[in-house]
């Protein structure tokens, strides 16, 4: 099959799972590509100002399941994934980013001023400073994507989750103060064989509704 | 090759292109695919908040480069897509959406009142309606994601561009009061052996420095 049918089928076939079926666990190397398709997301400026929450334990997944409009993915999911967004893009954080480009390419972080220096002055300085909560959390919409095509190719389902309270799993996630912040969730997993919604047909506007050439 | 391996390969195999190959285009079969990506994205409610500008005419395409800091991707990319969000989501796109599930599932309108008032409540009455801009680019992003991935798979390059002027490419598009307004940009094509910054280490965080589980 070629990689056009494989992508094709695989996006065809994926839909927000409503009810998933609790006992299917993701395996090992499926969740290492899972994780590897967030961390590898392109960023503006490659900043990834993000964190990904898995969580495992049980009794927290209850509690974020109360403020997640009492939706069952939450809690019958494999693997649930809370994203979270850099809140404040700040020096401190741009420092982090050159540290680690000097690290993995081996350069002096002194050949790293200009880049940090035109980053600081769009982010921290510059008109997007205003709306630097927007920019991350834009950023961190790219990884959802990622994650969810990942998921797709993999024959593992998926739900993005936006119905939730954002503060409240900030507080029971302890990411009060913590620089960091919820904008959305995704469960992943595997249908309920019960799962009415896998019937219905895919709606999407057709191509000539959403596509223009100029 | 297993789905795991392909999907790591492609991923740790794409770069934001700063050289393209003038000369190298995208094929029919994989502008399908990649159209198909954005069309088959997941957004909130399936409401799919966006639509894709194609610029094929040259002279567009230089002007757009002038409002994209002179970056040459806008120019020597094959295929260059303008992102743009719904400005505003109003009762009338919410109807577009229903009339397009009733078309496609072959349903009455009648049985999806309580869906768009759903919707209605939320977005239009609810507290999202307040930021309400900043939602719709999050969908788009996650298309975004969805064409970057799928670019990869493909063995296309890419370029994310947040590096622009929206409004002058809303003006330069012809999009003012169309509703539609710029976010982002995607050029796609072939990069240019000589393009230095493929030999690059990619620098990503660790991931003990971005997941945690709790």
């Amino acid at each position: 099959m070629s990689n056009n049918s494989l992508v094709q089928n695989a996006l065809n076939w994926r839909y927000a799972v409503k009810k998933f079926d609790a006992h299917r666990k993701i395996s090992a190397a499926d969740w290492t590509t899972l994780k590897e398709s967030l961390r590898l997301s392109p960023s503006s400026y490659g900043l990834q100002p993000w964190k990904f929450i898995v969580v495992e334990n049980n009794d927290l997944r209850k509690q974020l399941k109360e403020v997640s409009w009492n939706q069952s993915q939450v809690t019958d999911c494999s693997h649930y994934v809370v994203l979270t967004y850099r809140e404040k893009v700040d020096a401190e954080f741009i420092q982090t980013n050159m540290a680690k480009i000097a690290q993995v390419r081996g350069v002096n972080l002194d050949e790293l001023k200009g880049f940090e220096k035109a980053i600081t002055g769009d982010l921290i300085h510059g008109p997007r400073a205003k709306v630097i909560e927007t920019w991350a959390q834009r950023q961190v919409y790219i990884a959802m994507g990622f994650l969810l095509e990942t998921a797709a190719l993999l024959g593992i389902d998926s739900t993005p989750m936006e119905g939730l309270d954002p503060a409240a799993y900030d507080t029971l996630l302890g990411l009060n103060n913590s620089g960091w912040k919820t904008v959305a969730a995704v469960a992943l997993g595997y249908r309920h064989a019960e799962d009415p919604f896998q019937n219905n047909k895919k709606v999407r506007f057709d191509e000539a509704e959403i596509f223009e050439v100029k």
